[in-house]
């Protein structure tokens, strides 16, 4: 059967990327990992400790490089020197040898760089279930030690070295009173055909400590990339990392400056579901509680029937506000008005008289903005989900483990 | 584009429908509220008053008629003497005037039968937001008021006014000891383009007091209608209804009896899926209460990556396991085992060296089992999905609104 692919999004590199961040040096490389050949080794580098703090997934099933860089950044206190990244294979569900392959990844890049093993993290994506080639994965270390450098060039080989079924590398960037900050990440909305892995790494050079790092994370991730739907399905994988080389004094609200880069490299990952022709933004106001506005808002983006709507630019306010009826969380349902794209199309229990043909062309759009609006209390959540076309049924059925 | 529709199944008419329950007769007449010409009211009446007990949805939009006719059960204490359904139009988002149609329904049915009007019940399906057409919906009534029968075919045609999307009539029935229990639903898996309703209505001759039925119901559709994966999405009009009309003298274990009959309606809803090839049926063990359970099945049966595994016969442990990995309420997530169709696929946290070939072709059955096997404790559930499929895509995509 011939499922028409939408068109490849693309957008224009970042203006600064992970090297441009003072202190850092990178590296990506080809370690064979990868039957295609492409990418996969990547290495990044600070010239002196740097501070870090990171999110991992909350699978049960986490993989060996995720348990192994949590504990290094216990023992390290935060204080970190490199990050070694493979891609084409997850270490994940590997047991023992698994655990052991991520810690001899780390030894290798320690040694070499001469600094305790607990300042070395270690990120894998990819294939789950198999066993490292670590003959592959040796050669592609070194070779990324000797290769690393500091221009622009070795950041996108970095980036390039972590990508596995991305359409397009992710990368965004701020500067701000003479200091950058930096991202780049891989994944992809909901659809990696195996479990959508997460990886993002973002810098700055602002001279912040890990417990400061520590503190402002959740809050960063928790309206950019935890609130990307993804599928239900965090990976065995999912890993993200704030880095600081502690280089320029920074302001008060340096948080606040780092949020939006964290935002666009998730709508990034949010816009890459394969098939996916939009990012719909779900905005929940007027819940009782922020966790309950967050809830409600994840039962409209994971519908898979809200999710053909949104394909179909189906103004479709029906299946939008029954996820909403059906919400434990919701207290006053009748008091519900949606609003898709500037356009009321409900209020108070019963659909308006809408346009229905404007609200079909307003969803023809990159971006859709979806509201529901309660009277509960001052509860508010955003999340971002794709919409689920003819391609992603393509991509999810006849990809075979 | 040309999808590919999946066969419609069919399955034989049950031996005995509604109507073969002792006292019970039946109407199914064309009012016009369908645009198709279909039939589109349908009448249950009981000779004397019925014993009768329902579950009702749990949406905050419940429709007009849920509201009524859970009103009118507590007011009667259960004591039913009909049910007057139609179909093409949910009178659900209308407002006052929604709630004042459904009234005028029963009462027209109460003064055709000389009966309180608590006594009768309506239900609606169909088109949601829009006023009832009460003209045709008084002139349907009464011509099923004069039609009514208690013949088979006037059963048939009860089911046959009550249906909207579906592929196939759906119905089932058991005899055990002299007595009838007989069954009719309405309602697609999880696809019907708005809101997917489920009517089901179930009798029996045994007599049974309203407290029984009431006691009984809530336990038979756990792990029957409720076991039904409908896409997170229980509808504003979703009603299950069971009689019994007080003729003959039940067992102690009636109600065993009643969940075979339930179940099979159940499994003809799952079946139903526009473009589902078959029903896949999630059984989790070993958790650590049924409630924990419930909620794993429940989601690895929503996660639209497996609803697509399982139409392409892939063996995807890496699906199935992960939505596991990623439920907080399982402990011991390592212990879990997998079991594809008789075929263990995981084992310990790692997949197991399976023929993947053989393990495809098991899945291109009819009825597929996934069993997920947990040791955190006596915790168990089952739950049935559909398939996830190009068609799932057509139907709810280009549907409009």
């Amino acid at each position: 059967m011939s499922i028409p692919v939408p068109p490849v999004p693309s957008f224009p590199p970042a203006e600064f990327t992970l090297t441009s961040v003072k202190g850092l040096s990178a590296a990506g490389v080809r370690a064979g990992i990868k039957a295609s050949g492409n990418p996969d080794i990547g290495l990044l580098v600070s010239d002196k400790p740097m501070s870090c703090a990171g999110v991992f997934t909350q699978n049960h099933f986490a993989a060996a490089p995720v348990l192994l860089s949590k504990a290094h950044l216990v023992r390290s206190g935060g204080v970190v020197r490199a990050i070694i990244v493979n891609s084409g294979n997850a270490n994940a569900c590997t047991g023992a040898q698994g655990d052991k392959d991520a810690l001899e990844m780390c030894e290798r890049v320690a040694r070499a760089l001469e600094c305790p093993v607990e300042q070395v993290l270690v990120c894998s994506t990819g294939v789950i279930g198999v066993k490292l080639p670590m003959d592959k994965v040796r050669t592609g270390i070194d070779l990324a030690l000797a290769e690393r450098a500091s221009d622009v060039e070795a950041g996108r080989r970095f980036l390039a070295a972590i990508m596995t079924t991305d359409a397009y590398p992710k990368e965004a960037c701020a500067q701000y009173a003479g200091a950058t900050i930096a991202g780049v990440c891989k994944g992809a909305g909901m659809i990696e055909p195996n479990m959508a892995t997460m990886l993002a790494f973002m810098a700055t050079d602002w001279d912040l400590r890990a417990e400061q790092l520590k503190r402002a994370l959740p809050g960063i991730a928790a309206n950019t990339f935890n609130a990307v739907h993804v599928d239900t399905h965090t990976s065995t994988n999912d890993t993200l990392l704030l880095l600081s080389t502690r280089a320029v004094p920074p302001p008060n609200d340096w948080a606040r400056h780092v949020e939006p880069v964290a935002r666009r490299l998730a709508w990034l990952i949010a816009r890459d579901g394969e098939g996916a022709t939009k990012v719909t933004t779900i905005e929940v106001s007027g819940a009782s509680s922020d966790e309950a506005a967050k809830a409600i808002a994840r039962r409209v983006a994971s519908s898979a029937l809200v999710r053909t709507a949104l394909f179909g630019n189906d103004p479709n306010w029906g299946r939008f506000t029954s996820q909403v009826g059906n919400a434990p969380q919701v207290r006053h349902a009748r008091s519900l008005s949606c609003v898709l794209q500037g356009i009321e199309v409900f209020r108070g229990g019963e659909p308006t008289a809408f346009d229905r043909a404007a609200a079909s062309k307003a969803m023809q759009a990159e971006d859709v903005k979806l509201e529901l609006k309660l009277s509960d209390g001052p509860g508010k959540a955003i999340v971002m989900t794709s919409d689920l076309g003819y391609r992603y049924v393509q991509v999810n059925a006849e990809y075979t483990t």
